[in-house]
């Protein structure tokens, strides 16, 4: 199993990443600007890219603390094993968010796509966080010439 | 082991890319503008931040397709068995660059903290090979508050 972890530092309250990470309108200002259906555990959250996108259950929460995400429904065949999570850590001068986007089976070209462009959405959201415009599809940041 | 790994595609050639990875100066546009020793297999770069930072040896060169580097010198500890290799694989849109960073004893902190920092600097080589600024050190985009 393989796995993509990222580590961002976020001048902003654990309460207000929580936020960022659990609500449609928080998600919409840095992954994607079409979410639906977020909510507590069991919730189905839809994001959207031009019409698709994955469908993730939201499996766990701790208040303020932890975020835990499965995929279900149509994705990447790579995606059909794998889980996401939020860790929120607050320190005296900042918030670190630990994301890990985990059980891969193969550690393969999408892969390392989807870790760059994970990076590049966490960064989104510690813009939006400290107040800098983020980086929502389909204003996201390019990595490639798809 | 773990190893972090990112992809992004650049509209460049595959031979200026190996540049940007084999000399001097095309690492001093991306990652730190402070580097000396590029050059051959078994040249050690050494690649400094305010002074300090890593060494790497060159360790396997395929002209315009592929660079390896391995750790050594002082660096954190948990560098110290990993080694860096960079993939140059050219299709008719655009170039893509693999990256991994491989063989770290533990998923942690610091080695989420890289892999964002990573893909942070890959963005900064495409930037620059795509005729934008880079985001070389001293001037890196900022991904906590250390």
């Amino acid at each position: 199993m393989y796995s993509i972890t990222h580590r961002v530092g976020i001048k902003a309250s654990a309460a207000a990443i929580y936020v960022a990470l659990t609500t449609n309108e928080g998600l919409s200002k840095w992954w994607t600007n079409d979410v639906t259906g977020a909510g507590a555990v069991g919730a189905i959250i839809k994001f959207r890219f031009n019409g698709a996108g994955p469908d993730f259950r939201v499996t766990e929460l701790i208040e303020y603390k932890l975020v835990r995400w499965q995929h279900l429904g149509d994705m990447p065949e790579a995606w059909k094993t794998t889980d996401i999570c939020f860790n929120i850590e607050p320190t005296a001068e900042q918030t670190f968010v630990s994301f890990s986007h985990c059980n891969w089976q193969d550690s393969s070209d999408f892969m390392a796509h989807c870790s760059t462009k994970w990076a590049v959405f966490l960064l989104s959201l510690k813009d939006v966080l400290e107040g800098r415009e983020g980086h929502a599809f389909p204003d996201d940041i390019q990595i490639d010439h798809g």
